[in-house]
């Protein structure tokens, strides 16, 4: 009864009844065809799918293991811990279990862990007729019949050739026939980033993967590659946003892995931040002389860290999506040097105008010096814009050149590092603007 | 020659050629199969495209217009200015007039606006002899045929119906015993961010798209998800950082446009940030009688802001993934207040220990009542770390439940806020803490 009413709904429904109710998520899976259970077991989160595994009877679990395609094997054993993954694979037919070893024996993030070894693989001098017949044979285990492999008898990758083609072709003629030579893989190494361009830029609906040697291993689906989109761009808010990637969705992850995620990067900042106390130190002769001065730190100092943050998001993105490359860092400085100085002459006219206009309202808030401290605060904000413009900018283009994940380069990190320098270049501009006025 | 070296190429191929050389864009297009035209168009950039259509002869432009799928012309033609999209659509046969037309009438963003009227579709009672008739017949204009779309007299949509299954069964076998009456549909005003989940949780590589009353008006597939993820992408990551969404490529966007789309929201935060210098000139009292505290206001409202920008993409991503509903709020309330009130502590225990530390090597530094001072810092910390991930994390729910994008809750723009409570709950402190001292 239960049975029947799960089968009839569609995977996406079976999720949200399980994500509702997560009492009886074992109950669920429990109940359903295998073939079925592994559908829905496969897009669930991985909280939800460490939980069904954790209750389900030991021989459900092997056969939900067994069934599970292996790139979703794959996804779902990678995150786990070692042991657990070793007590796992030994579940496994022997079969699966060699797939499985192999494919998490590739790099994190690499298309080999997206890979599947279960497609269709013809020969160019089959016909059609005897590659419908392959298709009857092997189509139940493969991921998908619409697109085929040609490969030669060193099991090297000719072409791949989309089933229309062959339908639409007589039943005698040769793939041979069929095929165009030009085909796309990509290379079992490759990162999952470039594997999702890959396929935006082709209209396929899989690709194979290839070793050094042309010698096909799998193919990649597209349907995994919007789960590579997800998974990149929660990396990547979240590092922007300055925490280090969850990895789970926020209201699974354990509260106290949530704030031990989020408290690294805010000491960081934080310590980087106390220079701005040091930096305030040093005037501070300064500062209790024309104390009118420290009104205007906040707003100085937040609106490099606002142009930072601008410039830092547009270079990151552009960056993801492969529309700059390194070698185009000249361009970007260039566009970046005209938009930091504009933006921050429009921002310091506005705000030599406030001091001014409030001056007219109460004239004895800024004292008889007034035009001098509005071109004080105008001419730091040039300063500061242009600046927080440039170093956010060239700072994920230099983290990726070292290597590292242009996202490091978040908003609160390019605020901080604006916010000490801003206050050096507010006081030094204040130094010469009031130098015997008020200092 | 240059035909042949082209034909030859991929498409991706042809597309990093034309970027390369953008000299030659319309002279490369122009040498091509038109076919192959409009695969390699479609890819292009928009500032491309744009060259191109510019570029060709006239009835170069509608031999290609016409070729290009329905669902990549209406992709080109919304964003081109009205007068130019009623030129361009003239050119175009009548039947393909008609479709484009009223694929632009659908909402933009929407499902309407991704769909396509190519796909094949069978009855019920097709033999899969008759499918296989079908397809030969329809196939050259379909967008796909790894799946087929079963419909009734009126029109209506019964299932869809993958290849695989079709091929696998017996030719006199009909359709209605191939079917499992399971059907995931789309509603042509669904957005394209929710479209793209529908995708991401059902295994499917083309879905059928139906108005309300369950007639099929065409078809979405999954390669065109991969652009949705992507413009999604962009958009959030810009947003977040503070700038109105490009809708292009950071290098090929006109300066100018590139500075209108950051001014605005600068100088809204920067009107915003203004009230800090009031903020602080009510204090302005406190500061010249106590320099010391402004040595600690760039330390402490920034640390707000890093919460605050922590928590907000955070939410955001989480919201985008539908991860959070806005039902949740009360979840997400609570966690921001025991993570908030946690990282604070943290952060007021470093910046009271700092404060110490420094004392105990330069004892004139913060004067006798360094302690007090340290107290005041780290209590203000406490308050305004908490004061950020709550408001950090409430604001982009606030935004969605008010209609408006939750991106737009910026890292600057928590900053902005935080900032200028974190004055007054810093300077409410010291008051606190130090009056009858200092104050
Ligand atoms: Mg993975
Ligand atoms: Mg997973
Ligand atoms: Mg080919
Ligand atoms: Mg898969
Ligand atoms: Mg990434
Ligand atoms: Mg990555
Ligand atoms: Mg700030
Ligand atoms: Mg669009
Ligand atoms: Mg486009
Ligand atoms: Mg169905
Ligand atoms: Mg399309
Ligand atoms: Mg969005
Ligand atoms: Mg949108």
């Amino acid at each position: 009864q239960i049975r029947d009413f799960l089968n009839q709904q569609n995977i996406s429904d079976v999720a949200e009844l399980i994500n509702e109710y997560p009492d009886f998520e074992a109950q669920i899976i429990a109940n359903m065809a295998i073939h079925r259970a592994a559908s829905v077991f496969k897009i669930l989160d991985f909280s939800a799918q460490k939980t069904v595994i954790r209750e389900l009877p030991p021989f459900k679990t092997a056969e939900l293991l067994n069934e599970l395609p292996a790139d979703d094997r794959t996804d779902f054993l990678e995150e786990l811990p070692k042991e657990v993954i070793r007590d796992l694979i030994k579940l496994l037919d022997p079969e699966e279990r060699k797939i499985t070893l192999s494919l998490l024996g590739y790099p994190e993030d690499s298309v080999g862990r997206l890979m599947t070894p279960d497609y269709v693989y013809v020969y160019a001098h089959y016909t059609v007729e005897e590659v419908f017949a392959t298709i009857r044979k092997f189509a139940k285990n493969s991921e998908t019949v619409d697109v085929l492999y040609v490969i030669n008898e060193k099991e090297e990758l000719i072409d791949d050739i989309r089933i229309r083609d062959v339908i639409l072709a007589a039943p005698d003629k040769q793939i041979s026939e069929l095929i165009d030579g030009r085909v796309i893989a990509l290379n079992v190494n490759d990162d999952q980033e470039y594997a999702s361009q890959v396929f935006k830029m082709n209209n396929r609906v899989a690709l194979p993967v290839t070793d050094e040697n042309n010698v096909l291993l799998g193919i990649v689906t597209i349907d995994d590659m919007l789960w590579v989109a997800n998974e990149e761009y929660s990396e990547d808010m979240q590092k922007i946003g300055g925490t280090e990637a969850l990895d789970e969705p926020y209201l699974d992850i354990p509260l106290l892995k949530l704030i031990r995620k989020r408290v690294g990067w805010l000491i960081v900042l934080f310590i980087g931040e106390m220079f701005t106390a040091t930096a305030m130190g040093y005037f501070e002769n300064e500062i209790a002389k024309a104390t009118v001065l420290a009104l205007f730190v906040p707003l100085i100092i937040s609106s490099g860290g606002n142009s930072g943050s601008q410039a830092s998001t547009l270079i990151i993105q552009a960056m993801a999506l492969g529309e700059i490359t390194l070698s185009e860092w000249w361009r970007v400085m260039r566009r970046e040097l005209v938009s930091g100085f504009l933006l921050g002459c429009i921002l310091g006219l506005i705000g030599f105008l406030r001091i001014v206009a409030w001056h007219s309202f109460a004239p004895g808030l800024y004292g008889e010096h007034y035009i001098m401290i509005g071109l004080t605060v105008g001419f730091s904000l040039i300063g500061v814009v242009l600046w927080g413009s440039l170093s956010g900018s060239m700072l994920p283009m230099l983290l990726k050149k070292l290597g590292a994940d242009p996202a490091t380069s978040s908003a609160p990190f390019v605020a901080t590092l604006v916010d000490v320098t801003g206050l050096v270049i507010y006081f030094s501009v204040a130094y010469m603007m009031l130098e015997g006025l008020l200092l």
